[in-house]
């Protein structure tokens, strides 16, 4: 078993260089500051990772780091904020060393030049349990403009970024391989485990969508919160959903498989609604961000379901994930 | 083992009626928006508590509750900041019943009531290993007023808020019972579960302080921090610490009891140092707020240490304490 460092070693060579804002006082004080610019305001999101529940203990320290702040910055740009730090609470097992915990640092030195963010404050603590990373991310956006879920309304059109149920093959894949191309593997294993916030899109989205949130319990799952809080139904056509070829040389491209891509877990892409006449605005807008499809509609009632080319219910057992 | 409730009565029966504040929605949105008022800016914290590691399997749920977020408000209070909230990442082992977090979010709601504050966010998930709470607590300051580490000079004077070893103490007595009286088990327990963050102490503090922190390592080793970062040394009185009657019950007040005290973590009371000019002001200030009393002073050098009557320097085999 690997020696694990001591805090002290641990916060001066691995964190304190990842706490570049100047607010963040290189993790030297009890707490950090934050001034949003001039009339914005913060935008704030939690969510823990546990070891065997969110993440395999196989997976590499790199990716987990990754997962952990994107899951977060994925919320952030789904509200349309601006990302810009985050703070980070673990416990560590016994048996984590160095090299682990170097690679996990590594992780997330990468994703903050790539997102632009700084580390804010931690906390290290021992567990007799898993691996428990709790993260907390902020951005900013001008005031009153974070996207909610609540603001569907009836006439809405539906879209969706990128492509649904690649992180759930590629976890599947990980856990029993399967006999596919190398490429196919290496695409889907590579969503789940670096699951990609889509922040610009988010940005372009603020003031036009009427509704956002990222996918993380699944499509119908998370459009059924949106359903819940704007008080509208939401229907979704399973054929316009976006598959990518990797997912389709797994599961295909019939009615199961796209059931099973609009309740997988763990897409991190963003579904949101827009009035009819912003639609072109987005579509333009949306250009050099990232792919959006539109897959559906927002009529009165309640609930999200799924739809079939003729216009009827598609029976859905379970309409996402859970990992409580 | 009781059932544990699903995600979603955790979340609306318990949880959801916290999230008092505008931005935090009821907790139906995927991030909540903190705006701090005209001319402020954030001060933001994170602590995690581990089962087994920071609380006792047996401690009620009210007062593990109450820790969670006290210890966080003690980093906003030392550093002169206003409380405001805090978000919550959760790591519920199965079991975990309603019974338990009823009572949790009980001891929550209570001190949202006592410091004011609202719930602004979180997440539970589960977990095969201990309850794990992770907390971000935020507030506010005048821009450019938290009370740093760095800032202590030669010449400056050192005090502390209350008493120390309190918790210690009563950490010891429920580990292991003792013959004492009532009273003083009581009293000292009670330190122990629940600390007293001392907000309206800082608030005080704020522009007259020259350096702060709370006591949660051990009086000696967190002394030590401000050392470090202000780049000074600290002299500290070991005749001159405040004792609780009920400390001196159970461990005496000579040299060793002193040592002790200096070293016990667990405190979460404001140690600090003011400039000899304003002295008489913080004396005037703190009447309403906290307890304060003079125990030693800065000097150049380096490192924190406890000193005799005589002026030389107590051996002190370990500074403090650590939970990692």
């Amino acid at each position: 078993m690997p020696e694990r460092p001591s805090e002290f070693q641990l916060i001066a060579e691995l964190f304190a260089p990842l706490a570049e804002a100047p607010g963040a006082f290189r993790l030297k004080d009890d707490a950090a500051v934050i001034a949003p610019p001039a009339g914005q305001e913060l935008v704030i999101t939690t969510d823990a990772l546990v070891e065997g529940v969110h993440f395999l203990a196989e997976d590499p320290p790199l990716f987990v780091a990754k997962k952990a702040l994107r899951v977060n910055l994925s919320d952030l740009a789904a509200k349309g904020a601006e990302a810009a730090g985050y703070l980070l609470a673990l416990s560590l097992p016994s048996g984590v060393g160095m090299e682990w915990l170097t690679a996990f640092a590594d992780g997330l030195r990468q994703d903050q030049r790539e997102f632009n963010i700084s580390l804010y404050g931690g906390d290290t603590t021992s567990t007799p349990g898993p691996l428990t990373i709790a993260l907390t991310a902020f951005g900013f956006v001008p005031k009153g403009t974070m996207i909610r879920r609540a603001g569907a309304k009836p006439g809405d059109l539906v879209f969706v970024s990128g492509t649904i149920g690649d992180a759930d093959a590629g976890l599947a894949l990980l856990r029993q391989p399967q006999d596919t191309s190398h490429a196919v593997r290496d695409f889907l294993v590579h969503r789940y485990r670096e699951p990609r916030p889509r922040l610009s899109l988010g940005h372009t989205l603020r003031g036009l969508a009427t509704a956002a949130l990222d996918v993380s319990d699944g499509l119908l799952a998370d459009l059924g919160h949106i359903a819940e809080t704007s008080g509208v139904r939401i229907e979704v056509d399973a054929h316009r959903l976006p598959l990518s070829a990797a997912l389709q040389a797994v599961w295909g491209s019939d009615t199961q498989a796209r059931i099973k891509a609009a309740t997988a877990g763990d897409d991190y892409e963003i579904a949101f609604t827009v009035a009819p006449s912003c639609v072109e605005e987005v579509m333009r807008a949306a250009r050099d961000s990232a792919a959006i499809t539109e897959i559906g509609r927002v009529v009165s009632g309640g609930e999200a379901v799924l739809m079939d080319l003729e216009g009827s219910e598609i029976a859905v057992p379970k309409s996402g994930y859970t990992h409580f």
